[in-house]
C-alpha cells in the first residue's frame, strides 16, 4: 500500500516538476496519475471512491493551475468511472486502467480533427513564424502547411524553439530560427502566425510562452493573422486571463551568476481580441464557437459537482 | 607612412568589427580615425585636404551604415576644418588633433542638455522598462528618474542588458532583469517604457536593438508612454525607416551547434507613430521638432556637398 502510495506521489511530484513537456504530454502523465490513485480506491465503498476520485482529480489539477488540460483530462477520466463506482475490487482496477488507455485513444484522434480545421487556414501560407515547442504546432505544419518556410523564435530561456526547428528539419523542412527579439522582423515577411497554447481562458484569451502576446501585437500591426491551434481540452472554463495564475520558474535560468535579479515567466495570455480564428480539434472557431465550448466544459464541471 | 596608414585601417577595421560598443562610443572611435587620417593628409593641398577628408568621412559612415552618429560627427569633424584647409603642415596636424579634442567636449555637453529635457517625463516614474545597454538610458535613469526601479530586457544574444542591469545596481537601485519575451507582461506593470537608439530616421522613426518595436507595441496596448533618448546626432537626414540597412550578424550568435538557420539581426525600426517623445540635448520633442532637426541635417550635408 505504501509503495502504490509512493508511486502515485513520485508520478504527482514528476507533474509538479516537468518544465520541459507541454501541456498535452502533461495531460498524458496526470490521466496515468489518476489510474494510479483511482486503482489504490478498488478497497473503497462507491461513496468514498467517488470522493477520492475528485479529490485526486482536484490535487492534480492544482499541481500545474496554468494547464487547463490536466484538470480536463482529469475530469473527463472521472465521468468514464460514472457506471463504475460500485464495481469489484478487481473490476474496478481493471476500469481504472482502461479508461487511462480509452482517453489516450481519443485525445490521439483529436490529431485528425486538428489537421481537417488546419487546411483551409494554413494550407496556402507560404511562411509561418511560430515560436517556442508545440507538439500540436509541429504536427499542423507537417500536415496541413506542406509548403511553407518556418521561421521559428528560440523561446527564452529554454530555447525549446530549437526543438521545433530539428524537427521540422528532419522532415526537410525550411527553417530559419530567431531570437524572440526579432518577432516584429519576422512577422512582417511572414504570412501568418501560428502558436500553440497551454490553455484557453473562458474569455478566449490563449495562454502560451511569454513573447506570444508581442507576436500577436506585431501580427496585428503587420496586418497578418494570428492562429491559435489548441484541442478544446485546453479550455479552462473557470478563469479569465485576469485570473491566470502565471507561473514564475528559476531565476538562474535568465543569468545563473545573478539570479536574485531575475524574473523568470514563462507564460503569458494574448487577449482574444488579438486572436483570428482558434483552430480546434472541433473545427476552426471564432470567439463565438469558444464560447459555445467554455459553456459545455463549464456544464461538466457543475455535473461533477465542482 | 604606412604605418600610420596602417593605423588608420587598424582603427576603421575596430569600427567595422565592433558589435559591443553603442552608437556614440562608435562616435567618438570614428572622430579618432577621422583625426588620424585628416592629419595624414598634411602634406597635401588644400583641395586635396578636403576632397580627402570628405572621402574618408563617406569611408567612415559606410562602416556601420545604421550607426548616424558615425556619419554625423565625422561631418561636425570636417566642419571644423572650414578655415583650416591651407594651413601649413604642423599646424595641420595641430588642428586635426585638436578638432577631436573639441568633439569630445561639444559631445560631452549634451549630458547635460539631455538630463534637462528627461527630468520632466521621467521625474515621477516609479518604475521604468527599457531593453539591453545604452549609455545614455543609463545617464538618465541615475540622474533623471532617481526613485524609479527599473526592469531590464536582456537583449539577446549577447544578452547587453546584463551591463545596464549591473550598472544600476552597483547605483544602489532595484532592478529586475527579464527575457525578452517578458516585455509586454514587464509594460503593464510599469509607468513608461524609455529606450535608447542608434539612429532616428528622417521619418522620426527610431532605430534600436530588436525587441524595441515590440516593446512599443505593448507599450501602446497598455497606453504607457514610450520615450526614445537620443541626442541630435543620432539623426540620419537622408534614409527613412524603410531604407534603413538591418544588419545580419553572426548566427552562431543563436545556436552554436546549427548556425546555418539561424537569423541574427540586432536591430529594428520603431516607427514614429509609437513613440511618445523624443529626448535629445536640444530638448524633449516631439515628431514635429525631430523634423526640424532633420532639415538641420540635411542643410549641413548639402553644404558639405554630400
Amino acid at each position: 500500500m505504501t509503495s502504490r502510495t509512493d508511486a502515485l506521489e513520485s508520478l504527482l511530484a514528476a507533474i509538479r516538476e516537468d518544465r520541459a513537456s507541454g501541456a498535452a504530454e502533461l495531460a498524458d502523465r496526470g490521466v496515468a496519475a489518476m489510474a494510479q490513485g483511482v486503482a489504490d480506491l478498488a478497497r473503497a465503498g462507491p461513496q468514498e471512491r467517488r470522493a477520492g476520485a475528485l479529490r485526486l482529480l482536484q490535487r492534480v489539477a492544482a499541481l500545474r493551475p496554468s494547464m487547463a488540460p490536466l484538470a480536463n483530462w482529469t475530469l473527463r477520466f472521472v465521468e468514464t468511472l460514472a457506471d463504475a463506482w460500485d464495481l469489484p475490487p478487481a473490476e474496478w482496477r481493471r476500469r481504472a486502467g482502461e479508461a487511462a488507455r480509452l482517453l489516450r485513444a481519443e485525445r490521439a484522434g483529436f490529431r485528425d480533427g486538428l489537421r481537417a480545421a488546419a487546411r483551409q487556414p494554413l494550407g496556402g501560407a507560404g511562411h509561418v513564424v511560430t515560436l517556442s515547442w508545440s507538439s500540436t504546432v509541429l504536427d499542423l505544419l507537417l500536415a496541413a502547411a506542406p509548403a511553407a518556410r518556418v521561421t521559428v523564435a528560440e523561446a527564452r530561456p529554454r530555447c525549446e524553439g530549437r526543438v521545433l526547428a530539428e524537427r521540422l528539419l528532419e522532415r526537410g523542412r525550411r527553417v530559419a530560427l530567431i531570437t524572440d527579439a526579432q518577432l516584429a522582423l519576422a512577422i512582417d515577411a511572414a504570412d501568418l502566425v501560428l502558436i500553440g497554447a497551454d490553455t484557453i481562458c473562458r474569455d478566449g484569451a490563449a495562454v502560451n510562452k511569454a513573447g506570444s502576446r508581442l507576436a500577436a501585437l506585431a501580427a496585428r500591426a503587420a496586418g497578418k493573422p494570428f492562429l491559435v491551434a489548441a484541442d478544446s481540452y485546453k479550455i479552462n472554463p473557470r478563469a479569465g486571463a485576469d485570473r491566470m495564475p502565471l507561473e514564475a520558474m528559476d531565476p538562474a535560468e535568465l543569468w545563473p551568476e545573478r539570479p536574485e535579479i531575475c524574473t523568470n515567466v514563462y507564460f503569458e495570455p494574448v487577449p482574444a481580441e488579438l486572436l483570428s480564428l482558434y483552430i480546434t480539434e472541433r473545427g476552426a472557431q471564432d470567439l463565438e464557437g469558444i464560447g459555445a465550448l467554455v459553456a459545455g466544459w463549464g456544464a461538466r464541471y457543475a455535473a461533477a459537482g465542482l
